[in-house]
């Protein structure tokens, strides 16, 4: 299917330069575009590249649609955020080329009949539903997925393949869980009694937001006695591990393998970067950003760019470089050692010149 | 449902003060609780919040109802443990509010005619069990887990949604898998010839003790050719790796995204923190304890606490101490010319001063 | 059931030297072999063992042969590789003992008319096949699995339990893919645009090569645009995370819980300690070898072993190297003074014996 570039900038916004009737069957990156594609410009340094494209059409900032110059010779649409702009572009290519499912509930779906199941959502083969959960209009429910006792998800929200949404737990509208995520296990509360562990029931919930995705293979803890939240519009990828009552803020992107302890409060328009690492009981303030690799071990109330991983070596100089981070101790005392020897050193000579 | 204070003594040991027919109908945290809960104070450093505590009683020890004062009105248990005490009274309120599922097989699940299946047993929607297979009283098996040709599920065992048991592999009473968890995949194992890989097939089991607990997402590998063990009380949090022939010690604990590699022996009363990692074929002594996001890269004889982790900072000052790390060599070097030019130097200044 | 030497020779190569007509009943270890075993020898610093090991053959180098000498009185399988020989051996026992599933689909899978199964393979209970999915010749798709709209299963191929394989994927021939894994989830990607995130969707594949192993709960991303690719004999343990748009090189083996960063391009015959990291966009060249729990910042150009993290420590010794970490650039200024101080201290010495 196609879209014309009139009806794109109707539906998007942005400032068509070029024929209105020019039709665009997909988008593809700079190099790959084709007569039949509609590509996008967002990184200064691929100007060069951009000038060149045989894309049929490019969105753009304005600063670029003037420095590419006349070589490229296809329309323009000149967006503020161009790479947004490719983004909701790809959102109503990949749409038009879904397969949706038809509403309704798959004969072998297990659905209890206490459950609400809206009549414009779909229940997939396999698909168990318990007493008084409730999924609402539009919601698509795959195959094999398991939706617990008085669990509620909410309109427009997709659940892929083997998501496991336990009871009483809450997803708002719009949310994407991808396969094999976990929301609802018990968290890790134990009390220790002469060595053996005991079982602290875990009662609390799982309350997720509007406009969340959760990766696959993803777990997020219920809470132990309050709620474990995910607040509007987070982000979370695959493999990740969020503990009992943490509580993450809006907006919130994590990268995979991330993981997050218990209790951890984290704000608004944080990043993680992949296999981070997030104590329990920390505060990590808005506008934090975590490389990857690093471990939180302590509360973050300032904003901006934090890291702690150790630097990648040939492993020879690893080697090298490790045993003497083992023995840093003994290196500073042999260094403030040397303080003192110059030290003397310098007051010796002093005096001596005083003396001649 | 509410639970008679004196009831809850005579269940659970304790020296109640007050009355015993004071009713309580849930447990809450200090500052939450009202007229209707029981709280506990295990943390001393929260005196002087339980003596202000709205709750109708509070488990506590000894030191601290008496260090609470006369300010907190309501009843007082005295427990050598508060917080032991505490877990198992939630253990009470939770069992009361639960939904356990009645006994049977459900219709939709393949329960092959070979297995075996009590009767006080519940097998969910949509389940799969092979051939001779076992599944013990009061078993409880949720919708969509997996327990492969002749793998035993002991009494009490409780398979939340979505576990995978596969072949042979047994676990013992009261035990608990969460969703997603994979018991008994093969583990990794493969001779090199030439580049390629020979795939070892992986013919062990997976033999789980008494009191388990396994996170959701979490993976066991079966054993080679030997058995990869879990002692009783053992308790795993998500998202964990156990690779095959690992033997781990009776009541260690491990938090999430935990890695250990293949034959890795862990002793008894470990935890680990989260991320930590463990390579192969290495032994971990009792009393262990490894804190989150370390590699334990050597075998550990003594018991204490073991910490390995790059320490974080803005990302700045991370670039530069970084940068050092890299060059630790070349700052030693640095170093050792130092001092041998400052002992030649103290040594030239003694020469001069024996001249004089 | 039993091998006679003569046939594991005739099979899989080899001299043997022995009887030809000696039956073994199983492989066990050179201490548990007994007469009814065959065991195998590759390690020279086992060589005594190996001469008082109860087997009734073994498998071992020319070298090893000679070197255990006349103590060992059963059969000897000379090889070049013995323990790749070993792996086949093991295979072959292994499939004599396996169980596989008769051919055809389960009543209660899910199979959608316009699927094409070959009339060989293996569709267990509860499985859902999506339209126009292909499964090939012999390939076995266990109970719970899930294969999305036009996806691919090659001939052989082995999904367990609950793998959940999405639209248009593919793999080859004789792979084998563990439960809980995830194929072809979405990538993760998005566009800001004013502190919200908007989904840029996944439209490209995996594609998966012949002789793959995935591990269970592994998850690997679909492309953006393009595809993510995983050539032939590629190994990847449990607890994996490949993003996006990645591409892993033939006989590439990966252990359990890494993650590889969206774009990556990892190259051929590399391998990846458990837990290692690999950020997005690098690129790392054939042959390389990162240790365990690694973070890979920066691209890998020249074959080699690279390592990565910070050495373990009793948590005193931690705390006090940690600290100085976190100022190493603090004492290389000290250092730096030093340096200068001691130079002056020496002018000023060699300017005084001048004088003298």
């Amino acid at each position: 299917m196609s879209i014309r570039l009139g009806a794109l900038v109707e539906r998007l916004g942005g400032q068509l330069m070029g024929d209105p009737n020019t039709e665009v069957f997909g988008i593809a990156p700079l190099d790959d575009a084709n007569a039949s594609h509609i590509t996008f410009l967002s990184n200064p340094k691929l100007r060069a590249q951009a000038s060149h494209t045989q894309a049929a059409a490019i969105i753009l900032s304005a600063e670029n649609a003037e420095a590419i110059g006349a070589d490229y010779r296809g329309a323009r649409i000149v967006a503020d955020n161009p790479y947004a702009y490719f983004a909701r572009a790809a959102q109503w290519f990949a749409s038009e080329n879904a397969h949706p499912p038809a509403a309704g509930i798959d004969p072998t779906a297990h659905v209890d009949a206490s459950a609400t199941i809206a009549p414009t959502a779909f229940i997939g083969p396999h698909v168990t539903i318990e007493a008084d959960a409730c999924v609402a209009e539009h919601a698509v429910i795959d195959a094999g997925c398991f939706v617990g006792r008085g669990a509620k998800v909410g309109a427009g929200t997709h659940f892929f393949a083997c998501v496991t949404f336990h009871a009483r737990c809450e997803i708002g509208q719009r949310g994407i869980v991808h396969s094999g995520a976990v929301i609802g296990t018990d968290g890790f509360g134990f009390a220790n009694d002469g060595g053996a562990w005991i079982k602290i029931p875990q009662t609390g919930r799982v309350m997720i937001g509007d406009d969340v995705e959760i990766g696959a293979n993803t777990c997020i803890d219920r809470g132990a006695l309050a709620d474990t939240v995910i607040e509007n519009g987070v982000k979370l990828d695959n493999q990740i591990q969020i503990g009992h009552n943490c509580h993450i803020g809006a907006h919130t992107a994590m990268a995979g393998c991330v993981g997050v302890a218990g209790s951890a409060k984290i704000g608004k328009y944080c990043t993680f970067g992949g296999a981070a690492m997030v104590l329990g009981h920390l505060s990590i303030a808005d506008n934090v950003h975590i490389s990857s690799g690093s471990m939180v071990s302590r509360s973050i109330l300032e904003a901006g760019q934090y890291t702690g991983f150790y630097p990648l070596a040939k492993n020879a100089d690893w080697e090298k470089s490790a045993a003497i981070v083992r023995n840093l101790a003994s290196m500073r005392e042999k260094m403030r050692g040397l303080e003192k020897t110059v030290q003397l050193l310098t007051q010796s000579l002093t005096d001596k010149n005083k003396e001649q």
